[in-house]
């Protein structure tokens, strides 16, 4: 039974963020998918008209970017332990480098090696070798880098049809958002919890082989947001898209980003993406903590770096 | 200053799983990143060898596939709403769908629409029109369905080289994982919580110009694990790793994972990936359990559907 016109007409639904009633419970109090029917139902109703009677006109495309960084506040003295850059070549070029703390214990200064990667990078991005490939953009900046030290780095090359290719060591991370969803987004690789892939000064360490590589097709309007782990374990992909949302000026979504995981990692109450993570993998709160029932929460204080890209029409 | 040979010769700490100490937790009990440092400095001393001395050998590359169906418990009877097609067509394509509900309350069965999608984007595979193109295929298989309903729906297709080219509609998933790590990850696509995008008979439906195109680069002994929510609602990305590095058969890892998501969904105390999204979201427990202090849990009770897929050479 085809669904009436009356129901077609109640677009403007779908997009408001009402949020259910507690009739999506099943009596069982779990979820069930059969108990939300009516849910979903609303997007046989009340979804917008069909994209494919207004479709999409490509144009070159590029990006225009808003940045910002909040040193950890131990770290602000020197501007804290992450690098990037951002270069307009072709469609656009995002990078992201975030150094290993644990150098400092070797009296390495841990900021060395993730800025001179990034500077490598920069200069290597026009390279007839590298031939707009991120993750060879990694291995000639990687092998260029004569600092002692490690990083986690992404580094993210938009064409200009609209085709982002991404390569990624570690735990930097991207996120591609479209009309309030994201619709992409970078996997972290690690050793184990809190131990990422980074590439080091020392034969010890991860390569550009060892980057994960992958490509997403954007349109005009798409926004990214690129970052260091900083962002992403204090900041949840919703909370990303809501700032998106709200800022439609790159250079104000990025500091309002930053502001936002800076503002979570120094809140013990906060539950963070971290935390999260952590309470999933086992991780218990201090005994004190445990006996007044209090769970594992808190942000991540650690540099922050966010990029924000906004893919517009050349 | 150089990391010395003794500490790359512990290589075999860093594979291990064992649980970080409390030292992770700052004095503010808020998570601190140069708390940790030690941690970090592990990957230093302990990641593996550089891939760069073993570089991998490309050959062409294919899918070893296993499947595995579990049927809402209250729809066994005509074996659920979720549908799915396995082809070894070049390097193996994998698609899902699922069936929207709501259908029902219209005298419409929800599972015709997803399964004549499945059947039509089959008959496709090997289309000229379609060359091995994910969102070419969906828009082919969408055009000719004519059953009522409607679907989120994704498509896999590894071309011999390793490249998996991915279309998303909606809230079925992949994930990639390589060397227990999780490389890449779709992103559902939604109206709002729990209202996905999807496929319709209706034109208020979305089309494959909705779809979240993406790609990734995908080498020997490489596992993807495709389903539908039913499986992503209810299993963490963690336990979806461990199960995969357990079962080294495909069809038993693609059982293990649908009776671990179905075992959770009926688990009202089991605080899933899908209560802790609703959670984020600000959705709250029924008032009787707010009053004892209980929070929101519980898996979701769904149609189950995993396929996992090994990367194997040809």
């Amino acid at each position: 039974m085809a669904i009436s016109m009356l129901r077609v007409a109640t677009i403007s639904c779908c997009h408001s963020q009402q949020p259910l009633n507690h009739s999506i419970y099943s009596s069982l109090f779990t979820f069930d998918e059969t108990s939300k029917k009516n849910k979903k139902k609303m997007a046989v109703s009340c979804s917008s008209p069909s994209s494919e009677l207004n479709p999409v006109i490509k144009s070159d495309v590029s990006f225009s970017v808003g940045t910002y960084l909040i040193p950890h506040p131990k770290k602000v003295d020197k501007g804290g332990e992450d690098a990037f850059f951002v270069s307009n070549y072709n469609g656009g070029v995002v990078a992201v480098a975030d150094g290993v703390s644990g150098w400092a214990e070797e009296d390495v200064d841990p900021s060395l090696f993730p800025r001179e990667l990034m500077a490598n990078a920069s200069n290597f991005v026009g390279d007839e070798e590298v031939n707009y490939d991120p993750q060879i953009l990694i291995r000639k900046a990687h092998a260029a880098t004569s600092s002692t030290g490690s990083a986690t780095v992404i580094v993210a090359m938009l064409e200009k049809n609209g085709i982002l290719k991404i390569a990624n060591v570690g735990d930097c991370g991207l996120r591609a958002i479209r009309n309030g969803n994201v619709i992409f987004s970078t996997s972290p690789q690690e050793h184990y919890f809190d131990c990422p892939f980074q590439l080091s000064s020392e034969r010890v360490g991860q390569t550009y082989l060892d980057a994960a590589v992958s490509s997403v097709e954007l349109i005009e309007g798409d926004t990214i947001v690129v970052g260091s782990d900083g962002l992403f374990d204090n900041v949840f992909d919703h909370e990303i898209v809501s700032t998106i949302v709200r800022h439609r000026n790159v250079a104000e979504a990025a500091k309002a980003l930053a502001n936002l995981a800076s503002n979570h990692a120094l809140d013990s109450n906060f539950d963070s993406p971290y935390s999260l993570e952590a309470r999933s993998r086992g991780f218990e709160p201090p005994l004190w903590k445990k006996i007044l029932g209090m769970k594992l929460t808190g942000g991540k204080i650690d540099d922050i770096t966010v990029v924000v890209g906004e893919v517009v029409s050349l």
